[in-house]
């Protein structure tokens, strides 16, 4: 069983026991290979569809359009290099704050970087004023993995459709694509491609309560993107490769699932997170919260003043409570976040920054142990 | 209960149950985030380390020398791309039979395409000729997929050191690495990347009992490669993303359990093969057996004058028993298998062959009935 005392949900979160069970068969004897011939396979290349279809409706979208992937990071590399290795000359925008798996990849191409304001929320100014003719992709995340801030996607993707239209009249035919990293959303927020205006979106099965290393690149079917992994050809030549069967069923599964109740669950942790504000409020009344009020409620960015944030991340453990120190899915995590560095704080307030984050099981009662914990690991 | 009427080992094989044993703490409560800080993710960070070590110890390697990847079509990918990416005027050679993974991965770079004999063996003269001071890397297969023929992937070892020799006389630098993609192999041969002499190999878990999109790409400490997809860091920088640990440590036991068990489960497969090739002689006649003797012993090729292998597929499926039309690792099966063009099989002969593969669950028994539903199928 998984404790009320886990709070690194952002790093990543257990799997569903809905999710496990509908994953069940797949560990069993429905193991055939989908592109096999006969009845047994031909079904399983069935189900596998249906998976597909689930998520499709989930986002708004059409089945062909859901790409499935080994995980966000590859969504993210496949977004991207997918794009940009059509055009030699291209440039792409990202923001500052983007995860390491969109960030390290657009580094690997010409690329400007759109700035965040102190509350880590992108300047939409900067952002105009950083597309120019060779601009062919802006890669903003939905929501930053260490404030929990949304970033204003609809707001990208009006800029761009305006830019298109100048393009048009200037006879200028690069595409210019808006891909969102929506890895961090899914529980909270609704993943309508449609509303949210985007040609590429990332969902990330290891941060909604399904398996680790599967995800869903959504690729409009207007946009046409290049593999990264070249074979056998599944998933329409995109990501060639025997498909984890398993593993895409169980994404399936909890994509409806985050998507049937993320209005719920927001509300649900809405009231703790009022709770945990309050607590900290009283208890550490020098602690900063990070980042903006537009936000999901399940990540709190906190500063504590004068304290070494890797000494209260092992106090914490030792008092039976997991926090983070920074994001989890840098592997080493030596250098100070540059998120924190992007949204104006210096070293050594990054080095005093703690995440929590909440889910599933959090209860009013664990975040209450957790600031009184937290504030007898600050003394 | 996956029957003993299924002879598509080759494409997929059943999830074995000691593999799925030690996989389920980590579908529960040994979820966490291998990267993250607290005492339980580094339990987890520490038990995927062991399942690398394991690996390490059963392919005679170094620990760090393993990089655990989703699935043999990335590592194949990996291992090309991430030499080929560093030298702008290289080239490189595989042969004419390798699986779609490294085919269609080395087309994206300047390549030469090494021939194979009749019984779809490499010309090792061939091979020679064709090697350039502009080769940085040649990648053959360990066992082929379709025939089940084993490659001389040592004696190809030695003549790339005879080439370093020279190089190193004539001061060119340029490294000339040797992978191998044994994907086929594990169940019935040794894996010692030292005796092979190999710089590279992959290794899939879909093919030995393991969990599908699991893969390991060894490489050898003194060979340098780039990554394909980028982001937090993982794998050494070799393969960024959130590690799936649930697979690779289903994966570690897989290869443990397959080359402890090699040497036996060939024998096994070897006395059933010969009663298969004892049952077809009889029953048909005319059937072909394609390849070389020097095979692994469950791959059994066959090609039936006259008859058309889709419908020999379809009827053998309504007879209860699943067997393969050329290689199912291909999305779409519309072209002729290359691999046995290869070897000199007319498009007519092709479309007359089909693949039997053993493993398991496979006994005298159920080969027995195999080829008396054959001989039904081809009346």
């Amino acid at each position: 069983m998984i404790g009320s005392n886990y709070f690194d949900y952002a790093a990543t979160t257990p799997l569903d026991p809905k999710v496990l069970a509908v994953m069940v068969p797949y560990l069993g004897d429905n193991f055939y290979n989908p592109s096999a011939g006969y009845l047994k396979a031909i079904a399983v290349k069935k189900e596998l569809n249906e998976a597909r279809s689930r998520i499709a409706k989930a986002l708004g979208c059409k089945s062909p359009e859901v790409l499935f992937v080994a995980g966000g990071t590859e969504a993210n590399n496949l977004a991207i290099s997918g794009v940009m290795q059509q055009f030699t000359d291209a440039n792409m925008l990202i923001s500052q704050i983007e995860h390491d798996s969109v960030y390290e990849t657009a580094n690997q191409y010409k690329n400007k970087k759109i700035k965040v304001n102190e509350k880590g929320i992108i300047d939409l100014e900067d952002l105009k004023s950083k597309i120019d003719k060779n601009t062919a992709l802006i890669s903003v995340m939905y929501v930053n993995n260490e404030l929990g801030t949304i970033q204003p996607i609809k707001q990208i993707a009006e800029i761009i459709h305006q830019e298109l239209d100048n393009r048009h009249k200037n006879k200028n035919k690069l595409p210019l694509f808006l891909h969102t990293d929506a890895s961090q959303a899914g529980n909270y927020l609704s993943l309508n491609v449609n509303s949210l205006g985007v040609d590429m979106l990332t969902l990330n099965g290891g941060k909604i309560y399904g398996p680790k290393q599967s995800a869903v690149l959504y690729v409009n079917s207007k946009a046409s993107i290049l593999p990264i992994i070249y074979g056998g050809g599944q998933e329409r030549g995109l990501r060639s490769g025997t498909e984890n069967v398993v593993s895409y069923v169980g994404l399936s599964r909890a994509v409806e699932l985050s998507q049937k109740n993320h209005i719920k669950e927001q509300k649900r942790i809405n009231d703790i997170s009022g709770v945990l504000l309050t607590e900290l409020k009283t208890k550490l009344p020098n602690a900063i919260i990070n980042g903006d009020r537009h936000k999901i409620p399940n990540i709190i960015n906190v500063t504590l003043p004068n304290q070494d944030n890797e000494t209260i991340m092992m106090k914490m453990d030792e008092m039976g409570y997991e926090i983070a120190v920074g994001s989890a899915c840098k592997a080493s995590n030596d250098e100070p976040s540059r998120v924190l560095m992007a949204i104006g704080l210096s070293e050594i307030e990054a080095e005093s920054t703690i995440r929590i984050s909440m889910g599933k099981y959090t209860t009013k009662e664990s975040v209450i142990g957790l600031v009184e914990s937290l504030q007898k690991a600050c003394q």
